[in-house]
């Protein structure tokens, strides 16, 4: 299927916009399979964006990732508010397929078109975040969608990725999850906004609880800074989940009364425009009618007879 | 204190390179606080770089990492061979300070000068390598040593750019983790050469050797491809370090024979070049002499008035 001229692209903008999924799902497989559509499809996008707030949901594997976005959007549905969830899938052999199980139990909301969702491939990236998410936010955003629910498995970088992508950060712990706490708590405690101990029923969680807001209360926090609330939850059957919409709600109207969600949106915005520039100058550095002159430099610099800054001053010389 | 001039940098090398370890100091500290010498101090080392062995050594808390390091710099130095250490700690004020204690350990080697050991803080990165690391290394090697040893506490992120760094990646486990091994297989099973599990007079070390095994098993790997051995040591008293130094000279063995170890370090020395361009063009975009274009640019995206793709045409095309 191709797509030809900015007509096509508008009436698929539009459709998406008066509830198709069918619309949503289309333009986010544009923008995902990089279509030589895809700045048509972004210009089309901007000027309905901005209204959705993008949530990001990571833990560990094993805390009830799945389980808790589930029990989210069937929170927020009883809300009224149009929810689409991307889920991030690592790309990892090893676990590629492993959330398929979790995925099913998501066809809860199946018929429910006030829900929308997804899962991204996360091509390229170690556990990371597709580069295609961004762009598949604006086209949830621009859909109309109230929340935009962000699932990855935290592996390290996708934390720090879901952290720059997203308005509001949870982070998901679960007790009897051993080292895996002390071991991610360096990267855990410096991106969440909300912080969600699943399954409360077990023992342990309590002792979760007290062992982050202790580490939570050492962290170098200004006045005025949010205070990330620790919430108990069991996912499985829906306990604590008006809690955790409501810490999504305070955190919003933080960050719209400290000015702290446009600031975030320009600095999210600014590296997404980087990283395009970058990713047209790459290809031009790569392209064939400059005899992929990065390759050259790179082979020069391996070799010893040029450093890393002479040649990227020669590369933007060019 | 400046340097002025040609004269002191090549000074600096040649005293580098002639073994002086407060030499190598300097250029290090040159290269971490980017000074206005930096492109000098990496030009004058360029034509000397390229004979090292770059190891990674990465691993959760707790694995035993720095009395691994250290075991290991003993059986390197047993073999006469000069070993450099860059040991980058996490810059998280919830575990700056913690790898004090680790780091006098290390002091075993402070009166052999064919060790030269040095932290290396890992500013602006969650967990991640100092961007200036890979500059150390080039200062490591162009001074003459046979290995440079990069130790990272392994939470996600650094353990990504310290496989793209090395020549080789060593990972360690250990028993007892819990769940930390589940949550890290997915990264750890892409990036490691030699696994080493640790502690393995412990319950459950043939446990972890077992479910490595079994996971590595499921890779997808080539005709020739290199086989990750796994090695079973104690740190703390020195056994399986032998096997750890043979592990790392047959995979550079491998590298060498394969052809793989010019195209690492090509992929890497062009991956450094287009960061570092990166870099500069950051800096022209945010240059007051634009008006910083790069920020109004971005809040317009933000506003949804343009898209990021139009903006980034913008910024390149200015």
């Amino acid at each position: 299927m191709r797509l030809r001229g900015a007509d096509q692209v508008a009436d698929l903008v539009t459709a998406a916009r008066d509830g198709s999924p069918r619309a949503v799902a289309r333009l986010i497989s544009l923008v995902e399979d990089g279509s030589p559509a895809l700045r048509e499809v972004m210009a089309a996008l901007a000027p309905h964006t901005g209204h959705a707030q993008v949530v990001g949901l990571t833990g560990a594997p094993g805390v009830g990732k799945s389980t808790t976005t589930n029990a989210l959007v069937a929170e927020l549905r009883r809300q009224h508010r149009r929810v689409g969830v991307l889920a991030v899938d690592p790309s990892s052999p090893f676990s590629g397929g492993a959330l398929l199980g979790d995925r099913i139990r998501m066809s809860d909301h199946a018929t429910d078109d006030g829900v929308f969702i997804r899962s991204m491939a996360s091509r390229g990236h170690l556990g990371g975040l597709a580069w295609s998410t961004p762009q598949a936010v604006r086209v949830l955003d621009a859909a109309g969608f109230d929340i935009v629910l962000i699932e990855t498995v935290g592996v390290g970088q996708s934390e720090v990725e879901i952290a720059a992508l997203a308005d509001t950060t949870l982070v998901l712990l679960a007790p009897g999850m051993g080292d895996g706490i002390q071991a991610a708590k360096a990267g855990i405690l410096e991106i969440g906004d909300v912080y969600v101990v699943n399954k409360a029923d077990r023992d342990g969680a309590s002792q979760v609880s007290r062992d982050l807001r202790g580490m939570l209360s050492l962290a170098d926090r200004r006045e005025g800074a949010w205070r990330p609330p620790i919430v108990k939850t069991i996912a499985q059957d829906g306990t604590g989940l008006p809690e955790v919409a409501a810490a999504i709600g305070h955190h919003h109207d933080w960050l719209v009364v400290t000015g702290e969600l446009a600031a975030r949106r320009t600095r999210r915005a600014r590296e997404e425009i980087e990283a395009i520039a970058l990713e047209v100058l790459r290809g031009r550095w790569g392209s064939v009618g400059r005899t992929d002159e990065v390759s050259a430099l790179a082979a020069a610099v391996a070799a010893g007879t040029s450093d890393p800054y002479s040649a990227a001053d020669r590369l933007l010389g060019g």
